[in-house]
């Protein structure tokens, strides 16, 4: 990659919705990627802005979907959802636990894009990682800055 | 918020002090887009930075103020004050716990702007999280570029 | 630090190889802070990213060596090396937790420059955060914008 300078760096704004099933990690790499070669920018920086606080971000593993299950279970155990542990319970079992997991996590990641692409090392991808029981439709801004 | 572009990126960097009581979380919403709108940039990004070790910042969920507390205990629960469990005990038992929610949780956040506001979700806060016992004064960046 | 604003944003790429000796933390805040000197802008935002997902970023504090060893017990502690747990067991009992620990801590840091140097707090420092038990080399992206 070398190093580089660049003059006069301009920006990009949008928006992702991003359908989640439930519980889980849903992986936007793709959907971020396209986002990005649209905006003709070759080299800059990328924020992807999650909008909410019962579901978070991450960069993970996106090579085996074992590493996903692994990491659901592991923030389950962690974070039991058993409202006896909480005073926060009016929006049930898994609201409380879903505000501790996106603490734990990610809610904003900024990731250079290099050549119209995100620098992502070859295992990574880039996941919603949805904290409610239900399926919801999450809202992500897209910022990119570059030239 | 569809998607624009936007040329030639201008940038605007300045300090907050902020007075904490002690352990728990401040919120600093007000303050920082207080500080957004006198920048005269409408549409951007910025980062909000904290300047320490044993203090830390959290996107969270502003609504109900049990959430606060049961983020706080939650934190006390799996970092334990107890220096059995640390060799770094010269600072006070709440030191090294203090130190590790900071790795647990976060020191920098970036918040895309636009129409001179965050684009905060609806519950979303951005909060001091102090982890020493008594009140502090921390010092926080915040960086701001766009158009 | 006050309030100023700056025109014309420019901005600057390059990488980093990290070797780390295993699990633990290596700093490598000089060799950021020199890149930076190199880069000919005083005042801006830099980004850390780390191309990995068995080996993650921290700020934490650098002054006393008993901090980084504290911070990489705890770490094992919460996320036992134990294959029982894990059902991604394929790549040896680290890989799974040290997916985990990624999770847990950063892969990207954003940090405000101001007079050339990183705003750092007198204590931080930033820190590799190598999760396997074998040496590795590791690449981090460094993206800086400002004037």
């Amino acid at each position: 990659m070398g190093e580089k300078k660049y003059d006069l760096v301009k920006q990009s704004q949008g928006l992702l919705s991003i359908d989640t099933p439930g519980q889980g990690l849903t992986e936007i790499t793709k959907k971020v990627d396209q986002w990005v070669l649209r905006q003709g920018i070759s080299i800059g920086l990328i924020t992807v802005y999650i909008r909410h606080t019962s579901a978070s971000l991450l960069i993970q593993e996106n090579a085996d979907p074992s590493v996903m299950q692994d990491l659901d279970d592991y923030f389950k155990k962690i974070v039991p959802e058993d409202p006896t542990l909480y005073s926060h319970t009016a929006e049930g079992p898994d609201d409380m636990p879903a505000h501790i997991k996106c603490a734990l996590t990610e809610t904003t990641l900024s990731i250079p894009v290099n050549k119209n692409c995100m620098v992502l090392g070859t295992w990574q991808g880039i996941f919603v990682f949805e904290h409610r029981a239900r399926p919801h439709v999450r809202q992500i801004v897209l910022h990119l800055s570059g030239i």
